[in-house]
């Protein structure tokens, strides 16, 4: 088991409301020492539930002190009423602690349509924060899973002069893949001092090379949210300014953090049995190095041939060709496989036989390297593959 | 069987070349007659195949006397070498019937990045010449298929004042989701005497509204191409205007003509066990209801949940709100399953009940209709389900 390292300022506790299933941890309280600063983002998705717009509203009007997270049941598509609900979870705690309603971000995760069940979450509160403490961070992530197959953490402890500061995280989910499951959920500390709009900056671009560069499905769950909060626990001095050694030293342990995080996702996608990396390289811009990279990530073809091991370069170009480039020339591409050079000038290298890809599909970790050869942008994207269990878990998720 | 009206001036040659597999009717040939107008249109994928690339440019230099097709090697992925290839079939058959080169149009589908066998092809073009016949649509139909489990054909016959004109077609492929087998391929006729420049925009209207309404799985061909050729055979008057009324006549049988093999490409897609016609209205563009249409179309959560007969509107709803709508109020949709109200106001309509959503879904044909409620534009999509079979052709196509 990975090495959690406790975040001063923040202690977690976990419990069982009996949401959809009896004796299941399905209530995690994240609380936080008073003066903590906390960034967040959140889908992208027109379709929000309730719990991302109470979220949302009070982030802007208070610095949070609880952070609330129920699974079981999404709080989506709930209209009014859902939000009324929230309400009343947040209300409760809040009176419980003994602070302004504004300071509770509520996040909940699981079946959309279906009314929260308000009395269970309230009252398995008190068993939540009786359980507060600092070393729960891996507790905390069993208790945020749903159909995850094992929890998701990430930690370090990073030497800066003559002391360290700590990044700790969890996450639950795997990609963007389950809008019932309302997926995505992460949850990460640093008991560093950061002002809040450099905190909001960090979290952005870590976000943005983690997050936003893996796809199971490329579908976007209603309930997707990540907060980054900074206790001031650190004898640290406090972060002002972008330039910054301590804030660069930060952001760079926090981006990495983060794309373990998301890393851990993709690979506990639902029935994946790959892992691929599509990095792409000679890119006018870093636009069109993303836009063949997803649109290689997420074709059904592409994720078949990967679960059956199959070096199909032809539907490798095929996505490419569809990508819409401008002025795409195809015939200036480069695709490798696993150090395999499978395709030079838009057709078959002629180095390349079968049998060298077949060996390079063989693995778990598949790397596959687009050269556009046509600028000096590049990026990379993580994916899995599509196998019968992924239709099986989707096809059978309700019945 | 459907009855086909064969087309005056139009006759159809097919046989054996033994490309992939010895004895299947592999090669087929059409005869234009001399003054046929020919349009077409072309895959929008910028890997596009050799014979693509050929067939364009010599359509820009010459009406076409012949079509050329092959199945069993697509070359595509196949560089110089493939052109000169297409090139040597295309002669060989311009100097056997006596024409230019640039009146051959050559088209291929098949496997991606195998160099094409002139010679079979060659050998085989006097066994297909030998065979032209005007009563032979039903056998070319079949002898373009490839992975297809039937024939795909259309054919009317209209009336217009005291005569008729015909428009019979063939197409192959199942819809875009095949660029290893470089899927579609439509040929269509009519004996209709009718202007280069009002061909091309009667073509171009039919197949947005038809081929361009359909997907499997968002994947796009290299080799897809449909062309209308009409050769004046008819007594019926020349049109030359857009607003003939034999012209309107005719661009309404073709969208119809079209829409239905389009269609049938979607129900002999791979794995298909559903037809899912969406209708999206109340848009406030035709752009974005097909953005809402194709975003819920291509959704592999969606296409799994019709697998599984499943009404589950959260993944609906989900897909919605990541179509990239402005503005877009999720409260404001209606969802409705073959009748049945499933959602209002962004969510669970309050006569809805589980068994009336079962009930809905259990038929093949499903049709969703979404009330998008902010403005007056419409378009409606068709596509087919994701199942185990799915899965299972398309990853072990090559193995």
């Amino acid at each position: 088991m990975e090495t959690m390292f406790p975040v001063n300022g923040v202690r977690l506790g976990i419990a069982s409301a009996g949401i959809k299933k009896v004796g299941r941890k399905d209530l995690v309280i994240i609380e936080l020492a008073p003066g903590t600063t906390t960034a967040a983002v959140f889908t992208r998705n027109d379709f929000c539930a309730a719990p991302v717009v109470l979220a949302r509203q009070h982030l802007s009007q208070a610095a949070p002190r609880y952070l609330m997270i129920n699974t079981g049941n999404a709080n989506a598509g709930t209209g009014e009423s859902g939000l009324l609900a929230a309400r009343a979870t947040v209300r409760a705690l809040a009176e419980r602690v003994g602070c302004a309603e504004e300071e509770v971000l509520p996040f909940s995760t699981g079946v959309i349509g279906e009314s929260l069940p308000v009395d269970k979450l309230v009252a398995a509160q008190a068993l939540a924060l009786a359980d507060l403490h600092e070393d729960h961070w891996q507790a905390a992530a069993e208790g945020i899973m749903t159909t995850d197959t094992r929890p998701k953490v990430a930690s370090v402890r990073i030497p800066f002069g003559d002391h360290y500061f700590s990044i700790t995280g969890i996450t639950k989910g795997a990609g963007m893949i389950r809008p019932n499951m309302a997926t995505m959920l992460s949850f990460v500390a640093t008991d560093l001092t950061i002002a809040p709009a450099l905190l909001k900056v960090a979290l952005s671009r870590a976000v943005e090379q983690s997050y936003h560069r893996i796809t199971i499905d490329g579908d976007t769950s209603t309930n997707d949210a990540c907060t980054l909060s900074a206790t001031g626990a650190s004898v640290l001095p406090p972060i002002s300014s972008e330039t910054d050694s301590l804030y660069l030293s930060f952001c760079e342990a926090l981006e990495s953090l983060l794309l373990s995080l998301a890393q851990a996702m993709v690979r506990d996608g639902e029935g994946a049995t790959k892992f691929f990396e599509i990095q792409v390289h000679g890119g006018l811009t870093g636009r069109e190095c993303l836009d063949v990279a997803f649109t290689i990530a997420e074709s059904p073809l592409v994720k078949t041939a990967l679960f059956a091991s199959d070096p199909n370069w032809g539907r490798l170009l095929a996505a490419i060709g569809r990508a819409g480039l401008v002025n795409l020339a195809i015939d200036q591409i480069t695709l490798t496989l696993n150090d395999v050079l499978i395709a030079e000038r838009g057709q078959r290298a002629a180095s390349y036989t079968e049998a060298d890809g077949v060996a390079a599909m063989a693995p778990v970790n598949i790397v596959l390297q687009v050269g556009l050869n046509r600028g000096t942008a590049s990026t990379t994207v993580y994916t899995s593959d599509f196998s019968y269990d992924y239709v099986r878990i989707n096809a059978e998720y309700r019945t």
